[in-house]
């Protein structure tokens, strides 16, 4: 591409998992009892959905899906998003597709008719806020890439892909196609690693779309940069990967986070947090301020800055999706 | 009676609406906008729900319904319980199934099939906490007479009914025969008023069940006395009603609550509360506090301490389930 792509549309289109959260409180030993994976993030089938459900205390249910939570912060923050990922044509695919759309939001894939139920995470939260994740992927998996709509994908900004869903076979194919359509288009293509596990089973496919530069925009933790690059320290890790895309955000839980973008690099601590009740979506709000810094062009320092400031709003209340007003908060901090 | 009833193996059994609010923060304009009645609650049908929940911001899901969100407060002091209510055999109904047995309620009454669905609350949360309530009743309403095993509730020491289920007509026949039920054992029956308008559309039969000496606890608030008696003055209405009921408990918001028993009467002001955040369920949770007081053979003022002790929790966050340790909050402050 050498003309300049139009005017975009959207900000940001997201493809992602269609979830709603069912989060609980728990014993730090109901962890080990049923033998979860602390921290992390677990597919489970409907069997062991049921089952942990029936282990699990008073919930309540807040939409959720990776994607979708970083797309509400940056709605939240004044972006134009859409949004892409599969319900079931039930009342949790109804919760999800209201609270994404209450934002703001455009979100048109119609919802899937019969089973599997739209996808639930059962996430334990134990008292030090740390959330444990199981997730039943239900229709979420079952996203054909005849939802994408090529012309709208090309009419946005930035493509913003969630590592999650690279899993199921049906949807990644989506996204690799929706890859496509918006480079083709002259957009930029993000992608959020989401857990070790997906880049344990998924490593190739993403260093070979790094490798090809593919990616413009990475965001990994430091446990997911040492899956994808075979390094347990965090600048060797760094190093390598800022070489393969132009911008990497690799965050570091309460050490904060650094951004390195074509060759420009910053850092920025953790944003104080009263109580840390629930840390579920950190990662998630802190790509959605991120992006949304990024998307208007600031600087990288307050890219980062805007990261933390969401991420910390989201782990002091239950829940992924924010409460507070994230553009006042940001205003407030920021000016 | 003459005989003294056996043991019972519930501290009480509750009969009420099975439902699932649905609950977003919303701007005082919007109140208007939508033709709310603020600080109420209002029956809706299917599309004026449809119409309320587009207009809502995003929201979550919390396990609601009145006497259920006492019973789980009762749950949580201690009080063994069990609950009687309609849901449909749907997700939001599985959500009400779950959050009220994973209390350790006991909750047996089969869930209805076809629709209509899972009762639903919209709950409009306006910035100085209080709650505007929009309720759809859907399965909730069709709760059968069938549904009540009478050995059960002849097995509870109190029987708990909840005056907006007293509208519908299926459930109101299901509670008068649970009444009769529960006086021929040698139970009490305890009632809230829930209310104006349920008074307003109710009282003829409120009252013939005060004169018949079917009522032996009441629990009202200023407004459903004023609404019950006629009588703007609170002590007036006050001595009028406490001439017919053996236990007589009014709440007045911030100006804390009375208790008339048998003669006797105390008064306890509002428990301190850091933010009001969000008054759903003030108070379904007084009433918790106090009636698991007075099931243990508490002093008046403590039952009554124990009442403001728990609606203060409950106004700290949305929800109208508990989520601190009731009985660890009720023993730190009252010892």
């Amino acid at each position: 591409m050498t003309e300049m792509p139009p005017e975009p549309r959207y900000d940001v289109i997201a493809i992602g998992n269609a979830i709603v959260d069912v989060m609980a409180p728990c014993r730090d030993e109901l962890i080990e009892e049923l033998g979860l994976n602390r921290g992390g993030m677990t597919l489970v089938d409907a069997a062991r959905a049921e089952e942990l459900y029936a282990a699990m205390g008073p919930a309540r249910e807040i939409s959720g899906g990776s994607a979708a939570n970083t797309l509400a912060g940056m709605a939240m923050l004044g972006a134009e998003c859409a949004f892409i990922g599969q319900v079931a044509d039930d009342q949790l695919g109804a919760v999800f597709q209201h609270d994404i759309r209450a934002v703001g939001i455009d979100y048109d894939t119609p919802a899937r008719a019969g089973d599997p139920p739209t996808a639930r995470c059962l996430i334990f939260v134990t008292p030090d806020g740390e959330r444990t994740m199981n997730t039943f992927l239900g229709a979420s998996q079952f996203l054909p890439p005849a939802a994408l709509d090529d012309a709208v994908i090309a009419s946005a900004g930035i493509l913003y892909l969630e590592g999650y869903l690279w899993d199921p076979e049906e949807p990644r194919r989506a996204m690799r196609r929706a890859i496509e359509v918006a480079r083709e288009a002259g957009r930029k293509v993000a992608f959020t690693a989401s857990e070790s596990f997906v880049i344990d089973r998924h490593g190739a496919d993403f260093r070979a779309l790094m490798n090809e530069g593919q990616i413009d925009i990475l965001f990994v933790n430091e446990h997911e940069l040492a899956s994808l690059t075979g390094e347990n320290d965090f600048e060797t890790g760094v190093a390598r990967v800022s070489a393969k895309v132009p911008v990497l955000v690799a965050t570091r839980s309460a050490r904060g986070a650094i951004a390195i973008a074509h060759g420009e690099r910053a850092e920025v601590a953790a944003e104080p947090v009263a109580r840390v009740v629930d840390t579920t979506g950190a990662g998630d709000l802190f790509a959605a301020g991120f992006l949304t810094g990024y998307a208007r062009g600031e600087g990288l320092e307050r890219c980062l800055r805007m990261g933390a400031i969401c991420a910390a709003e989201i782990i002091g209340h239950y829940g992924a999706r924010p409460e507070a007003d994230l553009a006042a908060l940001v205003e407030e901090k920021l000016g």
